[in-house]
């Protein structure tokens, strides 16, 4: 391992999680390969400087994200990479169809986005009435601009305080699969998170991206990891979630925003932050956007009415520098034109109207709810050892168990309980994480939440007695 | 120029064209390369059993398509091929932004697409109102299928007779980029007709398809040109516009139809039916769909709200296998997540309810009036030696003049004089037709249509007679 990893004793990132993040990125970039034999975990704690429990644990934790293997007398080496395979019949399955978020199982934890039962209907009818008497109704429903509906558009630009230009996009999944159709070529490097959602991976794989990923923990994305990553491999993109991650819920504090920004100026990489969930935060002070924090005008932001209002209608978008928004609209004109305008205009009527503001009061309030119910839960029914996020806002936690616990095979025995959740390798880059799951508590009341993570919960008690391990003495607790 | 080109003299097709056409795919697919000199006339004609003048008049042909360059006394050579170059710019400009056909110009010919003026405002208010009071308005505005809403898609499918899938897009043009991203791998070779709307080749050239043309004449795409262009050429697919195809308006005969089918069978060619002017019919019994006609069910076709309703709505699908369809659902996930759900959900209503076919009657009749003035001006007005399609439904019309006007360049003084089109260079899929035009007469009223024509017809009369080329003697006529 060279250069050796190094670490800082007075980062909040505990020593074992920082040593495991070096080792992960060593696998990734290749610099460690299939069958590389780790060195003695003596050795290397007395090469750091740290406990040996602290590099046993780094090793355990790749282990248990299948990045390496321990052979019992011969030492811990590097397994094969497993290609992060999209597995869209599980999002067809359960990211996707169920409206509800009661699958037929009974509790659905598996779909992030808002509750159908918080929707203002009868507020939508009277917008949709408002803008089917406008008098732009012919050109409503006539062909537009690649770039959007424009008084959608100039409302966007307006509310954003900058310079850069808008186009509008079928939700931000269409924003990301047009920017890695402008700005990606086969083989070149894009960072995101690990564990990340796959829509937001997949459109960049599939343009050919070497995707790197950077650890998440309860701050955000890890910026130390970040940094040497950023020198070494110079990334053509970095993409974060900076508030209110999917899937882990969390958020990079003001400072890591500002640093992150000036790091990626300094590599020349394109920063893409997208900012989907940060209107629902329940709890702390708003937090400036990469976008309102980078003076130079070069970040890429991307905006969605999906996570506050109404997915269905499919709008969303992305703030750029103007000469790539060319780029994205020549690329959108040969997607599909425009997007629908009728959709654009409904939504821009409900924001201007001052109704999207107080739907946004009554999500948040229901969000609060609900998220507090989900954290009571975790550390009520959690098996011990487990460890959860404490997101401050968004749709979804994340949950790590035991090592014991493979929550993917888990999966079908949750559902037949009547709960069903989505299990941790769906977002791990390497496939990993088999031991985690996404909890997205938004669309539930608060006692279906209850019960279904203490459902889960029981299940995931069964599992470890049966797997016999000694229970950890320490109990759940949050990764704050 | 071998194998020797083979000619029919009992095609409908005239003798030069044939011709021309055969060299013209020599020339596509290599086995005629830049620099290479063609047989002299009288060569060719003894060669082929024909008279000089039909290969003087198929090498005319090709010179003004600027595929070859005759040189006094040395003979005629292969150009180098001009790369078919996108131009967005002029998409951006004239066949997307002008919501009513009317350029500040004043008339414009540049927009295939519905009138607004004839857009049924009061029904499209009620549809949607239907829609907001159906108990289905929650799980219309929550997160769907990448389907589509399923019951439109439902529906789609009991009206297509067929044991098909269907896929909703966001309006035709994405059912053409999702298929490129599903169907081919760079290398591909895709046949589509020639001259050809960009926006079907172009997501194909994109997706790195060798991008070969059938010259498409009064009775659609030239099956005897095609034939042993997929013997030879083996293509993955080939896309046809077999009514009132975009720009020529050119129809394929029932036969040719049944005949192009089992062609396509018999080489192995998946072939995609784009579908969408057919219910535009003026005059004529309506001919089967190729989808109709194909028992097999091998043919994907791609339909449309847009050239029947309400174009900024975006509502398109593919009828595909359920194989590919399922692919490209998998595709559009990645793309887009789905459709927007309320334009399907009302366009569905519109179609159930009856109004669409009463729509479509209105439309007919004011089509049929629009294209029975378009024909007439050309008739009247246009230069003698000038030659235009004879469409019997659809939107456009194709203008083929004397080879001294260059219709691109004469493009901004037509502008200056009121009046708009799109030259033919921007459909050919060589860059040539230089001496083309597309005239889309669906936004005008019959009194613009005839001033717009005269206005444009004097120009040419005036390029014409400042070339100062003997002017033909034949009349304009209609290449029926």
């Amino acid at each position: 391992m060279s250069p050796l990893a190094h670490l800082e004793a007075s980062s909040d990132t505990p020593l074992y999680k920082q040593l495991s993040d070096q080792i992960r990125i060593y696998i990734q970039t290749g610099q460690l390969s299939a069958g590389d034999k780790l060195p003695a975990t003596r050795d290397l704690a007395s090469q750091l400087g740290v406990n040996r429990a602290t590099v046993s644990a780094a090793y355990q934790l790749l282990e248990s994200d299948g990045l390496i293997n321990a052979q019992v007398g011969r030492g811990s080496f590097v397994l094969p990479s497993q290609t992060p395979k999209p597995r869209p019949s599980l999002i067809l399955r359960n990211e996707l169809p169920s409206p509800t978020g009661h699958t037929n199982a009974g509790i659905s934890f598996a779909s992030s986005r808002p509750s159908q039962d918080l929707f203002p209907l009868s507020e939508f009818r009277d917008v949709c009435g408002e803008v089917l008497d406008s008098p732009d109704l012919p050109s409503i429903l006539q062909l537009g601009s690649p770039f959007g509906y424009e008084p959608l558009r100039q409302w966007l630009i307006s509310q954003s305080g900058s310079h850069n230009d808008v186009v509008i996009t079928n939700g931000c999944q269409q924003a990301l699969d047009l920017l890695a159709r402008v700005l990606v070529k086969p083989g070149d490097t894009v960072v995101v998170e690990d564990p990340v959602y796959p829509g937001l991976r997949e459109p960049f794989a599939r343009a050919g991206a070497r995707l790197l990923g950077v650890p998440i923990g309860a701050d955000g994305c890890s910026l130390d990891a970040l940094e040497p990553l950023l020198a070494r491999e110079r990334p053509r993109l970095v993409l974060v979630t900076p508030s209110f991650q999917n899937p882990t819920g969390a958020s990079l504090p003001l400072e890591s925003r500002r640093r992150l920004i000036l790091m990626a100026r300094a590599s020349g990489a394109t920063l893409i932050e997208n900012d989907i969930y940060s209107a629902l935060r329940y709890e702390g002070d708003a937090l400036p956007s990469l976008k309102r924090l980078d003076d130079a005008g070069a970040v890429i932001q991307l905006g969605s009415f999906s996570k506050v209002s109404f997915p269905g209608l499919r709008v969303g978008w992305v703030l750029a520098p103007p000469q790539i928004a060319a780029s994205l609209a020549e690329a959108k004109q040969w997607s599909d034109l425009h997007s629908d305008h009728l959709s654009q205009a409904v939504l821009l009527r409900f924001a201007q109207s001052g109704r999207l503001q107080r739907h946004l009061r009554r999500m948040v309030a229901a969000g609060a709810e609900r998220l507090a119910a989900c954290l009571e839960a975790c550390a009520t029914f959690l098996p011990d050892g487990s460890h959860f996020t404490r997101p401050r806002g968004g749709m979804n936690l994340w949950v790590r168990l035991p090592a014991a616990v493979d929550t993917a095979r888990l999966l079908r025995r949750a559902e037949d309980s009547g709960v069903s959740y989505l299990p941790g390798p769906f977002f791990s880059l390497s496939g990993g994480e088999h031991s985690s799951l996404r909890l997205s508590f938004a669309v539930l009341e608060p006692d279906k939440i209850r019960e279904g993570v203490s459902i889960l919960a029981n299940l995931f008690q069964q599992e470890l007695e049966r797997a016999g391990g000694a229970p950890d003495t320490q109990p759940a607790f949050a990764m704050v």
